[in-house]
């Protein structure tokens, strides 16, 4: 996809709860400075402790997109936020949605956006024809992160990597492959909406060849433990080539996610067939690091957490998000 | 998708080679007694073996279905073959195609199909929404066929598998992912063509909870170790929840399908690997035997192939086509 123009507009609609703007929260998390303010409808729950703006003061601020970082069951757009979305392409700004449906498809969307010749991202939907891996080796570093499960954490990760690997004046690049990445970088593919016999192809077009000292820090996507979503965990390490990966572990998790009789695997197990898969296209892959969302933990026992962790697995062992990942990158 | 009407009148276009019908040439291997007859244009250089028909004399023979099982470069239908299949729609019968193109997208197609009621089949394409896996334990026995490559004979060990059971009487089934195996059960899905979250769910719902002594034999696609497809090998073996693993291989192939530079990994590494990733959804999955297509050795050198096989892997090797599955059904 062609990148999304920011600074942007955060529109959350009338979303009954802070859960439903949890795509949006991930944005102004890691791009503070792009967020210019929110657009709420009456009824809106959710908060993302920003401006609230009108559409013309936030064209005043200098937005140029209108994102609709909501989830709602269905993936719908209600009826009622057409309006405003329509308001905003008339105003001169495009849309980006994170939603199941296509704004396109809508045709009072569709036709504002061609009126005022704007455009129209649907973060979810691939939007052009993807070749199959091809498994070449390629230019340049590669770091993915893996998860025990889904929602372990795997984008922050990435983002926190990105962020301390800049810091040290190195090229890093995070590359989204899920919504919410795809909104922060501007550009990406969502992973899991691509057809099936495409997965590592769309990884290798989204991490392409670079210079030998640039790092691609690659999002992850669902667990090659979990029954539901590990063909694509498998195609995005084939598809990644990596150099280094780094596993992410939520250590309150009790069952893989939404699979209540599937407990979660073992760490060094989890690590032992990540690389053995990762190998099959870079045979120097190895582990770096493992990130903990420790959010679940209570603060007391965090460190002592961490470094039985690192005991057992001879890794450094950190919580991105609260603790950054110095180490990690260190050990790089 | 809902069931083909057999028979099959069997149309071959114009293609420029026999290699062109080759999923029409499976299905007349596998199906005779489904195929009245082939149907071939001025040019066409493939021959099933089969009478050639007009298709008044296929309809006379009972036809219900014609078949465009060709495979061409860039999966579109030629516009001079539109006309006999405008023709089979209007006298009555069904069409189906395993081509890129969907036959609704072709506007003459589409209204010859709606003036007579008739239905379309485009195998490559999933037709309903499917649901995401499950994991869940269901009844029944299942049996997957995984490979050491991308066509190395998983179809054809399946098949075999269902007619050496079957023969003795088990209930079994095979469950068709690919598109010549579509048209031989008469119904399937095309696993390659779902989207990347529906893998393994496509599985699940291909091979449903069924009598406890049934057998599912479920075609396998790609391969672990093919860095192009190995996520969608990944997902049908979560989603199979297989009881037993056939192993299948081709002896004489030098390197990965399509990527030169990657080799073949050794059996004994294809089988601990399958079995491990299979363990996670069905723990009693085991390897029951190893079905080799020998038809690139030798006849000198096929029995002490298989028997040097044997000792190592200490598992029935075969070839199904020519020596069939007897030994394997024997070991479940």
């Amino acid at each position: 996809m062609s990148e999304m123009q920011n600074p942007y507009l955060m529109f959350l609609g009338d979303v009954p709860d802070q859960l439903g703007a949890k795509t949006a929260q991930g944005i102004v998390d890691w791009r503070p400075e792009w967020c210019v303010g929110q657009l709420r409808l009456d009824g809106c729950v959710a908060d993302l402790g920003i401006k609230d703006l009108s559409i013309d003061e936030a064209i005043s601020a200098g937005a140029k997109t209108l994102i609709i970082g909501i989830v709602n069951s269905g993936g719908f757009l209600p009826a009622h936020w057409t309006a405003k979305i329509v308001e905003a392409l008339d105003k001169g700004m495009d849309v980006a949605s994170g939603l199941h449906i296509r704004l396109g498809d809508l045709p009072e969307i569709r036709e504002a956006a061609d009126r005022n010749n704007a455009s129209l991202f649907d973060v979810r939907h691939p939007t052009h024809d993807i070749a199959t891996g091809k498994g070449e080796p390629r230019n340049g570093k590669r770091l993915l992160a893996v998860g025990t499960d889904c929602s372990v954490g795997k984008m922050y990760t990435a983002l926190a990597i990105e962020k301390e690997m800049r810091s040290r004046g190195w090229k890093a690049d995070f590359r989204a492959t899920g919504q919410t990445g795809i909104f922060i970088a501007g550009t990406g593919i969502s992973i899991d909406a691509v057809v099936a016999d495409f997965i590592s192809g769309a990884v290798e077009e989204l991490s392409p060849d670079n210079e030998s000292d640039h790092w691609d820090i690659i999002e992850g996507q669902g667990s090659l433990f979990h029954p539901s979503y590990a063909g694509v965990s498998l195609g995005l390490i084939h598809g990644a080539q990596a150099d280094a990966l780094v596993l992410c572990h939520e250590p309150t998790r009790t069952h893989m996610r939404g699979i209540p009789h599937h407990p979660l695997p073992g760490l060094q197990e989890c690590i032992d067939l990540n690389l053995k898969n990762a190998q099959l296209t870079n045979k120097n892959a190895r582990f770096v690091g493992v990130c903990v969302n420790t959010s679940g933990l209570e603060k007391s026992e965090i460190q002592s957490y961490l470094a039985k962790l690192e005991a057992e697995l001879n890794l450094p062992c950190t919580d991105p998000y609260s603790h950054g990942t110095k180490a990690i990158v260190d050990n790089i």
